[in-house]
């Protein structure tokens, strides 16, 4: 009989995993199998490391609640969260690109009209979003844009415990002529959490914790590739260093300063506002292509 | 400024974690993100099957506490856990080759005399362990062996809640001939527990999830490479397809029906019991070498 060495051990391992009863499941946990060796032997793995990476597995499962999901935040800083929305989504340059969904996405966001305010009474300076005006020949009416985004302090909906109505967070719709206008107050980078297993690590190298302003956009829309994307502002800090990888060129908008006046809505503002115009370019779903 | 793209996001991902303070966490951080990235890209990884990871890594790290490490384990059926051990114990063929600690080994087992029973009362075939009778050149006096195994219902001590005193595990001493002698019951095949998400995973294969009949020892004596490792009861089944990948030849170790009568100890025994010899051969420790 074949009892295990150094030598013959790896491809033991993998053979045994190819039993899986899905092709698919059997594919994954070799290829799992076989990275995770040549990880293992590339390094020459130490037993001491093998029982950090073990309490540091843990820990992390252990810290990860209904309101924090510390192994995404792994994905992220990792950079195999952006990675993997970029193998599912490759669309034409002429697309709006998409990146990272994060944690905080809350279903069943209410409704909201032309303009509204979904920022309520929370502090932080006024901002327009809307699309620009020059004329469109494929505009699309009807798209329900999915918009989300932290407060002034850092925090989503999703991390605040005991919060009643939404925040922070709406459902527009486009027009007739494919535009649409968001209300609400200007985005702000932020840290992210640095007091579980990820923040310990990223505590030991030179890597900024932060991510720059953006607000998060999800539009999925009959015939369409679903798009789940940021805006992100342009100027603010850690664009170039966004620790989950998030930012794109074609996602930097510029928020211009506007005074008060006419709203981009059609009415009027009392205060100066900033205005950030978009137009979301959605991918065609190939025609009997069947949904990613 | 170049951001994120679908070939530049790895690169990207290694230089940042390359900043890591340590070297060596540097080593070990960007050969993870290359061999994630690399497994993502092979597999093309879908969002579905990224999610399923992060709710099985999270549900691995709850299920986890004082007595259950189901991240050994998911290391263990993976191969990991074994080759970690032949990594970093790459002894001469002479030597008594090592496996896998398992997660049920407790330090500070009670002093056991030459002979003495470590099963008590408890239920099971009886049987000796002690060396050959053959002569030894090198034969080491005050070597202390730490044993442990799992009872005749596959329970270690470490997983039974409220055991007050130690339950099938003792040190016991070589004498100055070099010999020693266990007094023990006959050790069982066991199933791995099947109840979380590595029996969930091992649930959807083929895979054997039984471990063959074992007794582990420890041995860390002046002078020489720590050896941890098992006896394995020739016959017993699941030898090949031990769930952990342990199963070693030089380790399988038969285990011969003796009437009753003198027993190996010098005393007698007034029941037939099953003997097994086996003589453990240390890896000496190459002078000025770091402890690894």
């Amino acid at each position: 009989m074949a009892f295990v060495t150094e030598d013959n051990l790896s491809d033991l391992a993998v053979k045994r995993w190819a039993t899986a009863h899905s092709p698919r499941l059997a594919e994954l946990m070799t290829a799992l199998v076989r990275h995770l060796h040549a990880y293992a032997r590339e390094v020459r793995l130490t037993e001491e490391e093998w029982a950090a990476a073990v309490e540091w597995l843990t820990a992390t499962g252990r810290i990860s609640d209904d309101k924090r999901q510390e192994f995404i935040l792994a994905s992220d800083v990792l950079g195999l969260s952006t990675l993997v929305v970029q193998l599912n989504h490759r669309f034409s340059a002429k697309a709006t690109p998409a990146t990272v969904l994060g944690p905080f996405h809350i279903d069943g966001s209410p409704t909201a009209g032309f303009g509204a305010d979904m920022s309520d009474d929370i502090p932080g300076a006024g901002v327009h979003h809307r699309p620009g005006p020059r004329p469109r020949r494929h505009a699309l009416p009807d798209v329900v844009l999915d918009v989300w985004q932290a407060d002034a302090d850092s925090a989503y909906e999703a991390q605040l415990p005991e919060i009643d109505e939404a925040r922070l967070r709406a459902l527009y719709r486009t027009r007739a002529d494919g535009t649409y206008c968001v209300r609400t107050i200007a985005p702000r980078g932020y840290a992210i959490p640095m007091d579980g297993p990820v923040g310990d690590l990223i505590s030991r190298t030179d890597i900024s914790h932060y991510r720059p302003a953006h607000v998060h956009f999800l539009i999925d829309h009959p015939g369409h590739e679903k798009l789940i994307t940021h805006l992100f502002r342009e100027g603010s800090a850690f664009l170039d260093t966004d620790v989950v990888f998030g930012t794109k060129d074609e996602l930097i908008v510029r928020f211009t300063e506007e005074p008060a006046g006419s709203s981009p809505d059609g009415g009027t503002i009392d205060e100066p506002y900033l205005r950030a115009e978009f137009d979301f370019v959605l991918q065609p779903r190939a025609t009997g292509e069947p949904r990613p």
